[in-house]
C-alpha cells in the first residue's frame, strides 16, 4: 500500500478519554493502557498534559517504554505576553520526553474574541511561534485546531488562516476538531473537502465527538475527503457522548475500505481484549452492545435463522467475528429450537451428538424453564449448568438443607431508625465421614448479601476456590406483573472470580429471596466446576 | 413545509428493539410504550407480528387507542404454494386490527436461491401479491426490502427487480434495510441515490443496524439521497449492536437539517422522558452518554469553562439542552436546575411562585436524593409527594414504627421444599383518643408481598380507600454494582387502584426490604393523597 493509503491513528484515551465523568485513571492504569496502545500498534499515543496535574506529572516523569508508537504530550498554544521560549506551558511539555508534542489554539473568531480577548492576527503569531518553538527544539509538532468546523461555520476566512498558520510554521498534522461535537457528516466532508485545497490531506488529521451519535461517521467522511490522521479513544470515552470510537474506527477503515492503519492481523485480533481490558481497569460495565467489539456484536436469536447462520455465516455476518477477536454468539431464547440449542452447547463447549435423545429433552427443559419465567439470554453460565446437569456432568459439591432470613426495621433507643438482616443456612457438604450438615449464621447490609455471607462462610473451607469470587451486579424482574408482588420474581446475578472473569446465572421464584438464592447458587457451583474443584471430603470442615 | 421536506417516522421498538438480548417486553409494557410514541408524535408504531408469539398475539388483540399514530403490524411475504388470501401467516396480519402492514421480503438474489430455493421470479410474485393483498383488504402495505443493500452490492438488478415490485404493486413505503449493518454511510448514499432513480424518495425508506457504529449516520445519509421515512429504535435498542437511535436521529433531523419530522416543540422536550422510561421500564441502566438525551450530554466541568458557558451558552454547546428536554449540568449551582424543577413541579400540577424560597431548597432537596441513588424519572408519584412534602401539603397519614420480616425455604416432613415469608408491622394510625399502636402479621408468596398484607391489615380500617389498590410491577435495581449484594438497592414499584389508575414510586435503602417498604409506604400515601382522604380518628380500629 502506498502512502496516500496510509491512515495514522492517535489515541487520546489517556487525555480526552479522562475527561469521561466518572473516569479517572491512576498513573498505573496509563502505563498499562499505553502499552497496550503501543502493543496493538497506534502511531500516536498522547500519554496527558504535563504540568496539568499531578497524575500526569508523575506519568510523563516516568513514562513505559513504548517500542512502536510516538508518545506525545498535549498542551497549548503559548500565552501572550510570553514568548514562545520563555512560556511555562510549552516548557513544561518540551521538557518532558514526549516525542512528539500536540498544541491546542483557537480558530473560531468569537473565541479569538471572548475568550482570548487578544486581536485576531495576534492569534495566528501565538500558533505560528508555537508550533516554531516545538520543532526547534526537535519535536514532531501537531496542532488541534479547537472549535474548528464552528469556526469555519462563522468565519470560513479566519479559521483556515489560523490552521495554515500552524501547517507553514512546521506543523507535522493539523487537526480538524469538532470541539463541541455538533457537526454532521456532509459537513465535515464539504468543509474538510475546501481546506484540503489549502492544506494537503496527508497533513491533516480528524478529532470528532459523539454528542449527535455520528463521531464515527464524521471521521470516516473526513478520511474519504482526505484526512489522514484519525484522533480518537478506546470505547468511545470522553466527555459528554465521547470522543470517536477507535476500535469501531479500525476495522471500518481497514477490513471494509481497505486503508492501512498500520494494525497487524495479530492486532486486529486484540481489539476486543483491549477493549475488555479498559472497562476492567475502570470498572465499567463493558457495553455489550457495542460495534464490533461488543458481546453481543455477532449475537444471532432465533431457531430457523440460527440455522442458515451455521450455513452461511458471511451472508449473515457482515464481517468475520475473529478478525476482531470476536464470536459468534447463539443467543438461547423461547424462540429456541434444536439447532438453536445444539450451536449453543457447541458454543459452551458442550460437545454432544446431535442425534442424542437427550437434546430433545433438553429443549423440552430449556422451554418448560422458560415458560417458568427463567431468561437464559444474558445468563449463560445458568444454561450452561442446565445442559450440564442434564449430562450428568455436573456433581453436587453442596446441598441446602435450609435457610432462613431475617429483616428488621425499627427505632433504636435513641431514636435512630435501623435495619438489620441476619441469614441463617444449614447446608450438606462432603465431610471425612460421608455427608456433613454445617450451620452458619452471618449479618449482612440486606437479606442477599447476608446469605451471601452465611453461605460463604459454611464453603469456603471446603472450596477455597470461591475466595475471591464477588457479586458485580444483581438485578430483579417481576413476570406477570399483574399480580404485583404476589407474581415471581426473576433474579439475575452476574459475578467475577479474583481474575476479572464473569459470569451471569439467573434464578426464579414466587419469593425474591429464594430467586436470589437459586441465582447465587447456580453462581457458586458455577464457579467450583469451572475451576475444576473436586468433591474432596478431607478438606471438609 | 412542504410535502417534500416532512420526514416520517417509524418506530420498531416493539418488534426489531423486541430482539435486544436481554429485553422481554410484556403487554403492560408494549402498551404503555406505544402511548408514549403515539403522544411523541411518531407516525408509525410496529407493535410487534402477530401470530408470532403470545405476547404479540394479546397486545394486538386489545390494542391501546393511540389518536394520532398509524399502529402497525409486521409479519412476512406469503409462503411459496399458498395464495396471498389463504397465507396463514398473512391472514393473521390482516385480522389484525392495525392499520398499516409492513411485511419483509427477500432482495438478495443468494438469499432466494439458498434460504427459500424458489426461482427468482417466483420471490417477485410472492413479494407483489403480499402487497396486492395487503392493499385490497384496506391497509396501508409498507415492504421491508431485507438485506437491501448486500443484496445490491451482489446483484443490483436483481435487488432492484424486488424493491420494484412492491412499488408498483402498491406499497406506500418501499423500507431498504441494512439488516446484517455493515454498509457504510457513504455506500448508502450511492446505492439509495441509485434507488431514487426508480422510485420517488417521497416512497422510500430506510432501516439501518449499528454494527459499524454508523447506523444514525446511514440514516441521514439515506434522507439527503432522498428517502422520506426512517426506521429505527428508542435508545437504539435491537438484536447485536442495536438499530438506528430515534432519539438521535429526530433532533438531528429537525433542529440541524431543517426537516420537518412531525414532531412538535412539546414533542421534542419529552425526548429525555422518553429515553429514561424505557430504561426504566426494561430495567437497563441508562447510557449517560448518549447523544442529546444522555445525563451527561451537556455535562461542563468546572472552572473558568464553566463561566464561559453561562456567558455564552451557544458557543459552548452544539444545540440547546432543554430542545430535548436535557439540562446542562455543571458542578457550580445552577438555573437550570431550579427552572428544571419548576418545569417538572408544573408537570405534577404543583403551583409554586418561582420567587418562593421554598422552590431553592426543593432544588437541593431533589439534588440530595438523587445523589443517594433515587431516580425521579419514571416515579412521579414520589417526585410529587417529594415537592408536596416539602410545602408541607401531606398529612403523616401513618407511621411505621417497625417491622420485621422472616424468609425460610426448607425441607418439609413429607421431603418438599417449602418456602415461607412472614411480616410483622408496628404502624401508628390515628385513633378515637389520639395515636394508636397497631400490629399486625401476615404471610406472603415473599417478603415484599407478606410487608405488604401485614400494613394493609393496619391501614385498611382506618383508610378504606385503600381497598382494591393493587401493586402491578417491581423492580430492583443495584446502584454502585462493583459491590454487589453489599451495594445500594434502589427499588421501584407501580401500582394501580381499582379505578384503573396508576403511579410509580421509588425507594432507595442498602437494605432491599427496606427499600420496598419506603417505595411502599409512598404508593400508599399517594393514594391517600390522591383520594383526598382526611385524617379521620373517629375511623380507627
Amino acid at each position: 500500500m502506498n502512502e496516500t493509503n496510509r491512515v495514522y491513528l492517535y489515541d487520546t484515551t489517556l487525555r480526552d478519554g479522562a475527561q469521561t465523568s466518572g473516569v479517572d485513571f491512576t498513573v498505573a492504569d496509563k502505563i498499562a493502557i499505553a502499552q497496550e496502545l503501543d502493543a496493538l500498534g497506534i502511531d500516536y499515543v498522547e500519554g496527558g498534559w504535563p504540568g496539568a496535574n499531578p497524575t500526569d506529572n508523575a506519568f510523563f516523569a516516568d513514562p513505559p517504554k513504548l517500542p512502536r508508537a510516538i508518545f506525545t504530550a498535549f498542551g497549548m498554544t503559548r500565552r501572550p505576553g510570553h514568548s514562545a521560549s520563555n512560556d511555562p506551558g510549552l516548557s513544561a511539555l518540551l521538557n518532558s520526553p514526549a516525542k512528539a508534542v500536540c498544541i491546542v489554539g483557537k480558530t473560531w473568531d468569537f473565541h479569538v474574541d471572548v475568550a482570548l480577548a487578544i486581536p485576531r492576527d495576534e492569534n495566528l503569531t501565538l500558533i505560528a511561534d508555537s508550533i516554531r518553538e516545538i520543532k526547534a527544539r526537535g519535536r514532531e509538532p501537531l496542532f488541534d485546531a479547537e472549535h474548528f468546523f464552528d469556526g469555519y461555520k462563522a468565519n470560513p476566512d479566519y479559521a483556515l488562516s489560523c490552521v495554515q498558520a500552524a501547517y507553514e510554521a512546521g506543523a507535522r498534522w493539523v487537526v480538524l476538531c469538532d470541539t463541541n461535537g455538533g457537526t454532521l457528516p456532509h459537513e465535515v466532508e464539504a468543509i474538510v473537502t475546501e481546506v484540503a485545497k489549502r492544506i494537503p490531506g496527508s497533513h491533516l488529521g480528524i478529532h470528532t465527538h459523539n454528542d449527535t451519535e455520528n463521531a464515527v461517521s464524521n471521521s470516516l467522511a473526513a478520511v474519504r475527503a482526505g484526512v489522514r490522521l484519525v484522533q480518537g479513544t478506546l470505547n468511545g470515552l470522553g466527555e459528554r457522548c465521547g470522543n470517536a470510537n477507535l476500535l469501531s474506527l479500525i476495522p471500518s477503515l481497514s477490513v471494509k475500505m481497505g486503508f492501512d492503519v498500520g494494525i497487524s492481523k495479530e492486532g486486529m485480533g486484540r481489539l476486543v481484549h483491549i477493549s475488555r481490558m479498559l472497562d476492567e481497569r475502570l470498572n465499567r460495565t463493558p457495553n455489550r452492545h457495542a460495534a464490533y467489539v461488543g458481546e453481543s456484536a455477532f449475537a444471532h436469536k432465533g431457531g430457523l435463522h440460527v440455522s442458515a447462520v451455521e450455513k452461511d455465516p458471511a451472508s449473515y455476518e457482515h464481517v468475520d467475528p475473529s478478525l476482531v477477536g470476536n464470536r459468534r454468539h447463539v443467543l438461547v431464547s423461547d424462540q429456541a429450537g434444536r439447532s438453536n440449542i445444539l450451536a449453543r452447547l457447541r458454543e459452551v463447549g458442550v460437545n454432544v451428538d446431535p442425534k442424542d435423545d437427550r437434546v430433545g429433552q433438553l429443549v423440552d427443559l430449556v422451554k418448560q424453564k422458560e415458560y417458568e419465567g427463567f431468561a437464559f439470554d444474558g445468563a449463560e453460565a445458568s444454561f450452561e449448568l442446565l445442559a450440564r446437569r442434564a449430562l450428568g456432568e455436573v456433581p453436587d459439591y453442596f446441598r441446602l438443607a435450609a435457610f432462613r432470613v431475617l429483616d428488621e426495621r425499627r427505632w433504636n433507643a435513641k431514636g435512630e431508625l435501623v435495619t438489620m438482616s441476619e441469614a441463617t443456612t444449614k447446608v450438606e457438604v462432603p465431610g471425612p465421614n460421608g455427608p456433613d450438615n454445617v450451620m452458619t449464621v452471618a449479618e449482612g447490609n440486606g437479606p442477599v448479601n447476608a446469605l451471601d455471607q452465611a453461605l460463604r462462610k459454611a464453603l469456603i473451607p471446603v472450596y477455597p476456590a470461591l475466595e475471591g469470587m464477588r457479586l458485580v451486579d444483581y438485578k430483579v424482574r417481576i413476570l406477570n406483573a399483574q399480580d404485583g408482588t404476589k407474581a415471581v420474581t426473576r433474579v439475575m446475578i452476574e459475578t467475577a472470580d479474583r481474575h476479572g472473569h464473569r459470569w451471569a446465572t439467573v434464578g426464579v421464584s414466587a419469593n425474591v429471596i429464594d430467586a436470589s438464592f437459586n441465582a447465587l447458587s447456580d453462581s457458586i457451583t458455577y464457579c467450583l466446576y469451572r475451576s475444576g474443584a473436586a468433591i474432596d471430603s478431607t478438606k471438609a470442615a
